[in-house]
Parts: C-alpha cells; structure tokens; sequence
C-alpha cells in the first residue's frame, strides 16, 4: 500500500510486504527513540490527540512519538468535554477537528467510530482503539517484538509457535494478532483459555483458512511446553456484566518462574499487551519472572514507540528526511 | 487600538478599524494555517490554556494556533483540578499563572471573571468565553467568514443582509456578532426565533441606535428569501431550568436543501457557530448541505484558526516577523 | 550530591553545599524565566509529567519550567485514567512510562509512592508531592525565596528568625521547610497554631538536635513582632475527618496591613505557599497587604519555576549549555 497520506484504521489492510515496510522504518527510528540523536523533521506538524475515552500508556505512546520526530500535539482526554454530547455527528466533529492538525490520532469507544471519522477528515486518522474493534499499532508492536525476539535467535517470523493466554474473547489485542498472524508461513497457534472465554469462532476460522494450525486447552502449564512465545493477557474485567463474573477467571492461569523452568523450552519469550494485572487475586505473570531475560513485556512497550514513530514518518512522507533534520543530544542520557 | 501587550477581552474593545486590522492580518496568517509555511517566530514562548470550563473545539483551536506560530502551551481543562476550590481568589490565580507564560487564554462560565483575572494578570489575556457573557474570538470569526464569503462575490460587508436563527436569547455567539455589525453602514438584520428565545431587548436597541434595519419573525421559510447569510445556531439545552423546556423549542427551524433551492437566493451563505445539533429531534441544518459549496460552516471553524493566530501576533508585537523566521513545510501536506 | 541522572525524592538527599548548588543555578535561569532570553539546550527532551492526583500550579510550573529550557511536555492529570485502576502495580507503570520520556515528574497521593516508582524508572523522577510525605520542589523554592529576600537585605540565612502560622500540624510544606532550615545556622523557629495543630513532635525534636531554637504560642500578634519572616498557611480542609472540624480552626490567624503596621517589624517578609484561602470566613492574609512590598507571595511562585527550570537542568547535565543555545527573545515581553 501507499502509506503517504493514508488512514490507518485496520490491520486489515495490510499485506505482508506492508507490515515489513513498517517494521524496517521503525528499526532505522530506533537511535531517537533512545535518545542517541534528535530529529527536527516534524518542526511545526501538529498531531490531533483525540482520546474520547480514557488512556494514559497509549495516548502518551502516540504523542511521544510524535514529540520525537519533532512535532507538537494538541489533546484531549475524556469524552464529557466534547461537542459529542451536544448532539454532533462524528463526521462533524472529524470536519472541525481535522483543520487544526496534520495528523489525528483517535480512541474512542464505539467500534468503527474512528473510520466512520477518518471518512470525513481533511487529514490522515490512527485508530488509537475503537472499542471492541481494532487496535492496530498494538497488533504491529506485539509482532514487531516477536519479530525482534526471534531475530536475535537467527530466526524469523514464519514458523512461529505461540500459546495465547487468558481473556481471548474479550481481548482485542489477541484478536487483531491473530489475523496478522495470517500472512506468515507454518504458524502454530494454541489457544489457553476457559471455554467461556474461548477465542471467537470465526477468528479461528481465519487462521485455519489461512493455513494456521490451530490447537486449543483449558489447562496452562503442558500447554506451554512446545512454543516459541507465551503471550499472556488479562481479564477484560471492564467487559463483563459484573465484576463477579469477571471473578470468577481471575487468576485461573498464572505464570511464574518455577512454571517456566518446569514446563518451558529454555529461552521461551514472554509477551503481555500490558497492563498485566499484579492484584494476588490476579497475578498472571508474577514479579519473580521480573528478573528472568525472556521477560519481554517492557521491550514490548518500548517498541510500541517505534512503530508509532514509522508510521506517523511513512504517513507525512519524511521517512528519507528523518536523519538530514538531526543532530546529536545535548543532555545526559540515561539509557 | 494599540493591540501590543493588550488584553482582548470584549468586542467593544474595537472599532471598526481594529476589525479590518485583525482581518488584514488573518489573511497574512494563511499560508501557515494551510501548511504551506512553517514559522518559528514564537519558539520559546508559552502559552497558558486556561480553560476552567469543558471545552474542545475552542481550546484546541487556541492551542493549535499558537503552536502554528511556533510556541507552546500548557494547560487546564475543567475546574476541578484548580486551587480556586480551596478559597483561592481569580486575582491570586492569575498572580500566579501569568508567571507561568507570556499570554494566556482563559474561559470560565462565571460572566466577568476573565476581566477580573486579567486585572491582575502580568502578561496578555485573551477571553476564551466567559459563560453568558462574552466569546470575542468567535464573534470576530464570524464577521472575517462574512467578509470572505462576501468578498468571493466581489462585496463588503456595509449593506449586509443576515438572517439569525434559533436560540437568539442564550446564544452567546448571536449576541458578540449582533454588536460587531453596529460597526458598518446599512445592515439589515432579521430575527429568528419562537417569541420565547427573542433576541434581547438591549441587543435590538443597541442595534437600531447604530442604524442597523431590525425585524423579527417567527417563521423561517418566507423570512431567509433576501438575505446574504443565514446564521443558524443550536438551541442551548444546557442554559435551560430543564431538559423538557428545551424540547419545546428543539427542531423547529430546520434548514435543508430543498427549503433552501425553494425559499433562498441563489448562493445564499449558510453559516452556524457549530456544535450543529445532528440528532433527528434537531436537525437545524441538515445533512443533505453538506455539498452544497454556500455552506461556509466549516470554512467558519477554520477561520477561528487564522484570527486567533492573528490575536496572538498582534498582542505579542510579532506580525512583522512571522515570515521572517518561517521555513518550508517538510512533510507532506494533505491540504 | 552528584545530581546527574539522580532522582530528587526528598529534601533529606541535600546537604548545605547541594541547596546552595542549585540556588547559584537558579539564579542562571532568571534571564529565561524573565523572558529576556530563549534556550533550545533541551530541544527534542520529553518531560513525562505523571499527575495522579490534581494540581493546576505545581502541574503547569513543571511543565512551563521545561518548556523555558526548549523541551516538551507529555502529560496526565488525574486517577481515572490510569491503569493503575486495572491492577497495574506501580513498579509496572513506572517500567512502561519510563520509555517515553527523558525525565519524570510525578504526583500521587500515596506518601512513598513516587520513591517506589523512581526505583523501577529508566529516567530521573522528580517528586511533585507524594501526598502528606514529602514535596521537595516546595520547600527548595520556599528557602530560596527566603534566601533572596534576605539577600536583598545584605544577608544570609544563617540566623534567620522566622514565624510559622496555621495548620502546622498537617502543612506538608512546613514540615519540608523545617527540615532545610535544619542545614543553616542560629536559626529561631516560632510555631503558630492551635495546640491540635501543631507541628509533630518529631520535627520539632529533628529541629532541636541540629541546633534550631524553637518556641510555640496560640498567638498571633505578639508572636510575629521579633521575626524576619512571617510564613502563613492555609487550614488543609481536605486532610480534616470533617468541613466542621475544619472550621473551627480556619480563621484563628489572621494577618492584615494594620497588624503588620502595630506588630511587625519594619520590612517583615511575609510568605505563603499558596493558593491562600480568600473566602471571608478564614482570610489568611488579607488582600490590603497586597500593596505592601514586603509581601513576597507571588515572586515565592515565580522563584518555584527557577528552582525547577534548575533541577532539570541539574539532573540532565546541560548547565553549561543553556546560554550556548540560547537568542534573544522575538516577541514583546510584558515583564
């Protein structure tokens, strides 16, 4: 695809040379992301920071990104403060708000929201999450990091064998995997989860058409055994009817270190989207994993930056011009 | 008007000439609001968005121009996060805020408290909107979107003919405008209203003493026949004693294509302060004008752009320097 | 102290030698803070500043005062939005939102809290008042507001008589103030307040073991006659079980021009950490004292955005190079 001025709403729109694309942007953003150089490239862009339901990580992670390539970000935070509830239409909204930026970025709770948005915008619109929907730059760091991860093993993406933990109906961040999943080669997906919470029927349907092996268990630690990468997610406690609904799969599947020497192949990555919930009645991936080096939660993060740093160049055009507009840090760097 | 170091708090701040001036200087704000330039005039300056009142449009606009000539913004957004719930006095947070930055924006809905603020303000304050009472930058980009509307068709504004509709009793934006229009020769205006939500009384007579034509009407179709601009606005729900109240008026002027191919002349501007009101009990404009090209709603939001910008330069002595300091925008522009 | 790339949690981290360190750097920033000159030694440095609990002054004076070094500001204001809310424990967070930025600011209303997110940080974190614990920024700026009001009288803080009035019992900012004066030499302390808020006990004795002389009175008048600093708080209503505990002690002290003029002595510095509290019941200090010169509350607030441009500059290593990237201001400057 041409990124060049162009929405990014789905992870369905792109195709497997798309997602490497990306993927080598955000390595050539790596020594600003770490703060070896700055880069200038962005100097006086504005990016629209539009969270219409409430996000601390993912709005910072967006507009970091694009403080990092140089530009400025407008925000808002919270729905009660918009025109929404004065009975404007989303398109409106997208009409007025895309005239003081070049780039909006948008959460919002309603699915399809923010396409329904970018339809009437003047500028290019990042679905930053529309509810049970998508969630796309989190689907491309978590294969991004998988890439990463296996790569400093000589290894790449196709043939991947990964467990998928937890809420996987509820848990967008495992749906939207799952299908970029879809355009790699000898995937084995295994799927850990109560029935209930089982993944959507016709997610696995799309791996399986798309040649993925699919095999699915209740029961966490035999089913870890044989895998490359365990990605672990929390209950979508905010999802259910009641927190006492929610109660009852807390904590059903928890990963520490002594389940990992136990059960793991040496050098098994483990991945969470983050938050990973540390209540006790919880804990899905305990502290004493904190210190082993296959933790790879944090890199995650970290990496989340990178992507959103690509895809806000490969969209305003500046890949190529990203290092001519830099110049060395001036102050102490503690990375 | 001497505009440097000046607070701009009240349209009766200006005379006719102070308007034309702002305006000639919105249109030299152009290229940089359209991304064609990029200026640096006001790297290192800060300005202070004080918004003790929800609001989106209005503080992102402010925000985004100041950021548009180079400058950046801190910010509040809401009351409660403020000292003034611990007894603290408008003058005291405005001792203390003006410290902070080198102008700042401030709407609250307590009617005068701007005023009272920046008595006590060291720097340049500019009236974000101040509940009932006054919005100058909205009225101010209402007239430029007249005088640039009227000015395609080779016109001024001296004997403009304007239809106001709606909620002419609460609405803020109705009022600035009405008085703006005192400044020029020959303007006829005509009310539109339920007897209910008059204009008020004060407002008419100010209007006829400077010589503006008045009528009224409580009928829209036969009354937006010889008008240049028909200018819609919301029925304000939230100025009710309740939301049934305002029910009674909601949807009673509705404007769509074919009352307008029917009653208006051709290329009749239509204009509205936006939010519109979408919802199938209001529809005060719709959605069927979208394409029609006197539809000048959205040009109207992003003229607010290009006159804030002005404000800023003005009261900061920097007009003369913009271009000076600008450079080439870098990334691609959707514009 | 070596303060690069040091965290600053508490005012027990300083010796003498470090606090007059970063006075003789703050007085380097007033060129800046006064707008007489613009650096760009921070260009392209995120500040996160992570408040989780509201705040308006200390929030924008942290942000303004990096934004004055040329450096940009990502943010939160607030619990909700947290995903803290989800389980996510601070350790996590701080792993996460260490990644965005290059230095930490951060409130919360939990006393250790900021110390035990600083230990799993990549980045300096400052405290910015970690609820009833500590807010070393406060205090800093508190003794270098005495500092200069001293100075300006040919003196050292070296045998300073100084007065506290209020809520001693719960007022962070005394109780930080108390423990840096601890450093100096011949220092006089009286505590003001009703005997159920006095100041703890353990502070008292901390000021007794290093040599400060202490005396207490239920009284105002007489108390302030011999005094070089007369130091007023507000009643902390919102630390209080109940409003009506609260009001039985708000209003006790109350400090006026015609009380200064028959008590104090002549050019008696009178301080307050702000917001005072204005409403007629408790009226700290009332606003006839805002003509007299000796009031130094509001340049103790504009001393707060030295103190922190300082320790920013400090922790990031790039004092030396603030003038080196430094031009003269282009906008009008109203100071």
């Amino acid at each position: 695809m041409n990124f060049t001025g162009a929405h990014i709403l789905s992870i369905s729109q792109f195709q497997r040379q798309d997602v490497e694309h990306i993927f080598s942007v955000a390595d050539q953003m790596e020594p600003y992301a770490q703060r070896k150089r700055v880069t200038r490239v962005l100097e006086g862009a504005i990016l629209g920071n539009m969270f219409f339901e409430a996000s601390t990580r993912t709005r910072v992670s967006f507009g970091s990104a694009f403080n990092l390539l140089g530009g400025e970000v407008r925000e808002t935070a919270g729905f009660e403060s918009s025109a929404l509830v004065k009975g404007e239409s989303l398109q409106d909204t997208a009409r007025v708000l895309s005239g003081f930026s070049d780039v909006i970025c948008m959460r919002h709770p309603q699915p399809g929201s923010v396409a329904d948005f970018a339809a009437c915008s003047r500028v290019p619109v990042m679905n930053g999450g529309d509810g049970a929907n998508e969630h796309p730059t989190q689907a491309l760091l978590d294969l991004y990091t998988i890439a990463r991860e296996l790569q400093a093993k000589g290894r790449g993406i196709d043939g991947l064998r990964i467990a998928m933990i937890g809420d996987l109906r509820h848990g967008r961040t495992v749906h939207s995997l799952s299908k970029l999943l879809c355009l790699y080669n000898n995937i084995q997906v295994t799927l850990i989860s109560p029935k209930e919470l089982a993944l959507p029927e016709q997610i696995i349907d799309e791996l399986r058409a798309a040649g993925v092996s699919v095999a699915a268990s209740e029961e966490l630690n035999n089913s870890i055994a044989n895998v490359d990468i365990v990605y672990s997610t929390r209950i979508q406690e905010e999802r259910f009817t009641t927190k006492e609904e929610a109660d009852l799969y807390r904590g059903k599947f928890r990963l520490n270190q002594a389940i990992y020497t136990q059960y793991c192949e040496p050098n098994t990555v483990i991945m969470h989207p983050l938050p990973r919930d540390s209540r006790s009645d919880a804990n899905e991936l305990d502290c004493d994993l904190d210190n082993n080096p296959n933790l790879a939660i944090f890199r995650q993060t970290d990496n989340g930056l990178l992507i959103r740093m690509a895809l806000f160049a490969m969209v305003l055009d500046v890949v190529d011009k990203v290092d001519q507009f830099s110049h060395e840090v001036r102050w102490h760097n503690c990375r």
